[in-house]
């Protein structure tokens, strides 16, 4: 075997992508499951229903979140330590990674892909990475009141190359519009209610909701007339309502948006609240097993999974959108954490952290498919996230 | 250089997937162009707006679709002469092709990724490959009355492995379920309508809708209750409406289906209809600069840009979905043929067929970004699709 033959396969294996490990394949199945406590991730695929690889080296993964590139190469994630990791699905590995805040709390990655911007409790603000590189592009420190700097929560991106969050301490939500480049135009909603602990967006990125844990109700803005500012939706929702205990605050990325319906957790109760869409006013609740953490709506508009809160964290609850009713109620195991639909939802990722399993469910018969082997899994994430806006 | 590092390249080579001048990538930005006279693919990625190869050995591809495998890894190109061709767009080859009917009109994906069906006019009915290796699994004779075969259009995928389809000398559609293998159970409507030419699938597999070639009017079916049979919907939707030249029978997948409405293509005159989608009834009018073909909404719902028959096809417009009105009117060139929108929606490409262009705007200023070079454009899809229902 001659020198220009060696060269000519080094040359094959630079333009195979210089990983000679990696593998040739799609991208449109993969997904990441976050390992909680080994601070890992589970890299899977949704085709045969397989674990590919575990991915180290993220820093403290509890409470992690994940969003994509828009190419569904790369995994941006978001510790709670304030680490954000930009991880390789195709060479599975770290390829930049960044101690970027103390505490922080999830992130988001703009309209065109360019940025990724992470919401930080200490410093409190928005720190925006270039998302090739992470290298820092801008800061938005949280100032109110005299200077003090604000906790910010409820991160999300909006179209138009906008990321939209909330200030804890100030009860404001913000606008940073990064349309004509790096230095963000900031458009301030003020007096939106007391201490906006989360919020969300609505799948076509209109309309931004922030919980309020300082008092009863929600803010929303319509992010086609900023201009109008919040307004209070909801009015009794929230712990006032009657004082049981609670034993988590759900998160509001645990809304289901399907159809004409907004499906919202009650905060302390058994029950999941059913809101028109179209004047943001309940229509009616569901009764269901215990406190509702995650509501997730299938693809198909006709169901939503539904977990709870401690003690009743070993169930799943399967809600028709039809008959507004509980059509169905599973044990998976202890320490059902989230749940992910597959993008045309055949099928639902079921992470149960006490297990160490990843059980996935075929939608039609709900029958268990397959169960896989992950260390203590929490958040679970495909790449179809990519093209989704406030994902 | 010993053998057994030779061998550890050759090992290395087969893992990078086998194909050494394929560049290890993401698919989540990637698309086809259809190339309608050349019989070619235009690859294409929406990150850098530029096109990466082109594909032949594809047959004829005038009014070819295309849809794309779970991992969008694949293209399967449907063409006009009944060819279905598996392309790989990592290596950018052909890996499959099949002459499977003389003459043939678009196809579509299983939910699970699995299988790929046909809609066939000669011989009249549906047939069904294996989405890997493109080895026939049914084959579903379209017959009626005395036992002809009726043509077939209109196939779409449903959620249940179901695929839907009408007959439209039969007037009748059909649900063919793979949910229990490759031997399909079969559910026939009857009496939907005369002569049903085209359909669609909602964006969440529910309502089925049929347009008419025989009679004014359209048949639809909500797939969750295909025993209630198909119902007729907007009984004055035709050309019986008002006696004017039809240049071109809209496409019904030029649909825009948006918030609360579904904005229809008005036959033979220069409007757009707008219809709320909770009782499939009319709710006003858009009066529009000519005959529009395809009405593609933005992902962001705020607003959808149409393109027009002959004469008026150098002409796009930009319809505002919360005014109800036209906003913009745009003349990028002649022979506009196709619109498709990236994922998140801050882009949107258009086929110029005359002027051997694709133009990519930005959504949000409204400005031509990058004019690339394409030989007679006609189709445009990005592999997001892969993740979406119906499509």
């Amino acid at each position: 075997m001659g020198y220009r033959v060696i060269t000519a396969i080094a040359v094959a294996l630079l333009l195979a992508g210089g990983a000679a490990q990696a593998e040739l394949r799609g991208t449109g199945d993969l997904g990441v499951v976050v390992q909680r406590e080994a601070g890992r991730l589970s890299l899977v695929e949704t085709s045969n229903r397989s674990v590919l690889a575990e991915i180290g080296g993220l820093g403290d993964l509890s409470h992690a979140s994940a969003v994509f590139s828009r190419d569904e190469r790369y995994a941006y994630v978001f510790g709670r330590d304030g680490g954000l990791t930009k991880v390789d699905l195709l060479t599975r590995e770290v390829v930049a990674r960044r101690q970027q805040a103390g505490n922080s709390i999830g992130g988001a990655i703009s309209q065109d892909g360019s940025l990724v911007a992470v919401s930080n409790y200490e410093p409190g603000g928005v720190r925006v990475f270039d998302a090739e590189t992470l290298e820092p592009v801008a800061e938005i420190p949280a100032r109110y009141g005299d200077g003090e700097r604000s906790k910010v929560v409820g991160l999300v991106d909006a179209p138009g190359n906008r990321f939209v969050f909330s200030l804890f301490e100030a009860g404001e939500i913000w606008i940073a519009d990064f349309s004509n480049g790096d230095d963000p135009e900031i458009t301030r909603l003020r007096d939106v209610g007391r201490k906006p602990y989360d919020a969300l967006i609505t799948r076509d990125g209109r309309y931004y909701i922030a919980g309020l844990f300082g008092e009863d109700g929600l803010a929303l803005v319509d992010l086609w007339h900023p201009e109008d500012g919040a307004r209070e939706i909801l009015p009794d929702y929230g712990r006032g309502e009657e004082r049981l205990p609670v034993y988590k605050m759900p998160h509001l990325e645990g809304w289901a948006l399907a159809g004409d319906y907004a499906l919202l957790p009650a905060v302390g109760r058994h029950e999941v609240l059913v809101v028109d869409r179209d004047n943001w006013e309940e229509v009616g609740r569901i009764p269901v097993y215990g406190q509702p953490v995650f509501i997730m709506a299938s693809p198909t508009g006709r169901e939503a999974w539904v977990n709870f809160a401690m003690p009743d964290n070993d169930t799943l609850q399967i809600l028709d959108l039809e008959s507004l009713a509980v059509a169905q109620t599973l044990k998976p195991g202890k320490g059902v954490l989230h749940m992910e639909f597959t993008p045309r939802g055949e099928a639902v990722w079921v992470s149960l952290r006490d297990e160490d399993e990843v059980v996935v469910y075929d939608t039609a018969t709900r029958e268990r498919v397959t169960t896989l082997r992950v260390d203590t899994p929490s958040g679970i994430f495909f790449t179809d996230r990519a093209g989704r806006i406030g994902l």
